[in-house]
């Protein structure tokens, strides 16, 4: 089969060989596939994503010098049952699934194992039972977004909404654009969006964000201040030691870049009390000052995908159209045209999410 | 009065103004107070405490280039009420407060705050309202110890307890040792403590911990991620994906060094899931890897100090004997002898806590 291969620090169209089927997995046909940022970053530092997998215990070990079809974000077809199948799937129908498969017992992930191709390629063999049908009615593409918008519920979900939080979203990326969906299917109100990119500043509208900012004319920190602040709050009264006095709204706060310093300025900038939500994959060395955590008495939570659980949801959010996400969906290309795309993303203004479609 | 002054870099004794008091304001001549890490710290980098102090919005900023007195672990016996007090107290009744007085309804933190001496003084000015009566039969000087002790109730309130937890306290200063005394309360068992010093892991046995590892032969995260796992654990299996089997105990892991390296290292060594409640107070610059608390989905709560509640409730915990803290006092100085104690505390094998006692 053909397959987009990252190979010695390119990327490659080549052909591969076919998936055999192990017990338990259906053969599909990839129909779409997103190309993620971290895809990006792997590509462009595979040694340091493969180290850090490695300290970091992930399972979807990169390994350095050896071939990888990346690919995790996906819509396919279902061609055919393997052994060990119970046939719930007749052939042509539109599935989507998380990013692993079941060789038996065994979990394989899928995206940055060299053992088993990504969604860059033409076919897959995925377990029959983690499939999920995409909805009589839905369009198909849209269930190769699952994947990222599931990644913003799960962020939401952890960020335990109290019912009155203020939310100031940090990066309107992909990511970042799926916590606003998130957040607006949860009802939180405001919702702050913060990103020097115009072009992500007016998606953010679209997906639901309420006040957007540019950082680099308005401070996203002290619009979250105004809006978590009653009037007649005064911080300086001691009354407030006693528990007297108007409370602030309590203030989330998502990180959805994943750069270095970003974390450090979250941490500088939040309002006292705030919660951080982790959501951007930084895989560099980060330095910042603890000491505003500490006076703050601020709380990180680092989150990382979603549950079997949380992914379905996603699925039947964007099925009903709780969720919108065709604004996110900014290019196609074939397999030829991924590296380009590669490039092509790097810059906000053109894109949010590419889908590759092998078939093409 | 007579004060131990830190000027210009040295601790030199001197006289300085007796306290004129403010409405609402009692004097109390100082019986004994504690000196914290953090003094030492303040006396060590006095500039970088200051300029993080002010870019973090801390009230007790120290102003680097005016005389400061220390102290803010305190225990003082009552001298004269002063105007706009109810005379709740009568001279001679043994007192201690939150570090904080209040002029008129002006909130002054004590003990780093160069218009208002500390507890390193023979007399101080606290407001009426926030004293607390040293409790009948108790020890007074132990009420010096309700400072840090409520540190640790505090940090454990912060790290929501849900019954079956296991907690790991890195570092058994005043500040982990308080933690293990709060655990120990709470009920939480097995308690790991670590560190490098014999004399600390004793202290550790004594305040409750149940198994003292050190670093240098035994990983406490090791220690831990076997402490939660039940046996037939298999993170391997695919069941765990689906929610079956049996699973890990929650682990919650307290950061009490306070010095750059161990957050990150806590972050790379705790199991995945993971809470950590950071107490330590880490004032320089820090270095570590998001990667980890991501893949671990790791939540970091900062903490920092406690509520007017829990320093009562921590007054009451000593007096009735379900915190002893007499274990922890291993000397006692006069203002004369401050200098060569913050000296002598730089080694954990000689010192936990250290009171002055001005009056000497």
């Amino acid at each position: 089969m053909r397959a987009a291969v990252f190979r010695k620090g390119n990327l490659v169209v080549d052909t591969i060989p076919d998936p055999i089927l192990a017990d338990g997995q259906v053969l599909v046909r990839t129909r779409a596939c997103g190309i993620c940022g971290s895809d990006l970053h792997a590509a462009k530092f595979p040694e340091q994503f493969a180290a850090l997998s490695r300290r970091g215990g992930a399972r979807w070990n990169i390994e350095v010098g050896r071939d990888v079809v990346f690919g995790h974000e996906f819509v396919a077809e279902v061609v055919a049952n393997g052994p060990g199948t119970a046939g719930r799937f007749a052939p042509g129908t539109m599935v989507t699934s998380m990013p692993l498969t079941l060789a038996g017992s065994t979990v394989l992930g899928l995206g940055y194992n060299p053992d088993q191709p990504g969604a860059f390629a033409e076919f897959m063999p995925l377990a029959e039972r983690m499939l999920l049908p995409v909805p009589d009615g839905m369009d198909p593409d849209h269930a190769a977004l699952v994947e990222p918008m599931a990644v913003g519920v799960h962020a939401v979900n952890y960020a335990r909404l109290a019912g009155d939080d203020v939310a100031l979203v940090v990066g309107c990326g992909p990511i970042g654009l799926a916590v606003i969906a998130a957040l607006k299917l949860r009802g939180a109100s405001p919702i702050i969006a913060s990103d020097f990119s115009p072009a992500r500043r007016a998606l953010a509208r679209r997906m639901g964000a309420d006040i957007v900012v540019d950082p680099r004319s308005t401070s996203p920190y002290a619009m979250l201040a105004d809006s978590i602040t009653p009037p007649g709050f005064d911080p300086s009264r001691y009354a407030a030691l006693f528990g007297a006095g108007p409370q602030r709204r309590p203030a989330v706060i998502f990180e959805c870049v994943g750069v270095p310093g970003v974390l450090g300025e979250i941490m500088e900038g939040a309002p006292a009390a705030s919660r951080v939500v982790v959501v951007g994959v930084c895989m560099e060395t980060d330095r910042l000052e603890p000491f505003f955590g500490t006076v703050k008495q601020l709380d990180l939570q680092f989150v990382l995908a979603y549950t079997a659980r949380e992914f379905a949801d996603t699925l039947g959010y964007i099925a009903d159209g709780r969720m919108d996400v065709s604004p996110l969906i900014t290019g196609r290309v074939g397999l030829d045209g991924v590296r380009q795309a590669f490039a092509d993303l790097a810059s906000p203004e053109t894109h949010a999410k590419v889908l590759v479609e092998p078939w093409r």
